[in-house]
């Protein structure tokens, strides 16, 4: 879909952090992170909820297999996943988790997510896709 | 184990409002739901998280075929889906939505569950399990 942000990372016309590519998936670092390594795991054609995607056990395939990148590169204590939908394609939220400070990993009593720079995103995703590549 | 909530529930030693079982799965209503039809999805065999669950893209076929039950059953507007594990066995936690307050389905700033009461919650998990004998 021409106006829809994810449908645009995946076609290349939007820049992103990428953590993985296959012929139907793809994941990136999400921008505006609410852990370090919070990733975003998307079906290449749009979908509006996770369930409708055809190959939906293939895509938690994806899902795991990114999830042992992370445990690997990142070494958190453990990781979540939570699917919400307020950008209309579907995604994936992982987030790997070292302390208890709420279901999305801040308190959300007193909302503030934390501050990740663009140089420090380019270095966690070089940490998690290097595993790929062992 | 012996002192898992989860582990009672399967053995049939802790009452539960069933939705579904098979030979690995198994799932419930929460018994202090967020939302009308709030489900956990379990592996029978303990694990602390579900990504340590051997059989885990079959975990998600299971969270399929329970949502595409509560979609025909309850007919939500849409379907939330996240992991988090305060109770340490695996567990999926399953929200069919109609409204927009909050990721857990209320506003995370003012704390109200919803109450459902026994009833009810017997009601709607007769609704749901009637689809999987259609």
């Amino acid at each position: 879909m021409a106006d829809c942000i994810f449908c645009q990372i995946v076609a290349g016309k939007s820049p992103c952090y990428k953590i993985y590519e296959d012929d139907r998936f793809f994941a990136f670092l999400d921008i505006n992170p609410n852990v370090a390594g919070h990733t975003l795991i998307i079906p290449k054609i749009h979908y509006r909820w996770v369930y409708e995607v055809p190959d939906f056990a293939e895509y938690w395939q994806v899902v795991l297999k990114i999830t042992r990148a992370i445990q690997k590169s990142l070494k958190p204590k453990w990781i979540n996943y939570f699917t919400y939908g307020v950008i209309p394609h579907a995604h994936i939220h992982l987030f790997p988790r070292d302390e208890n400070i709420g279901l999305l990993g801040f308190d959300g009593i007193i909302p503030g997510k934390i501050k990740v720079e663009g140089k420090q995103l380019e270095e966690i995703a070089k940490k998690i896709t290097s595993e790929f590549k062992n």
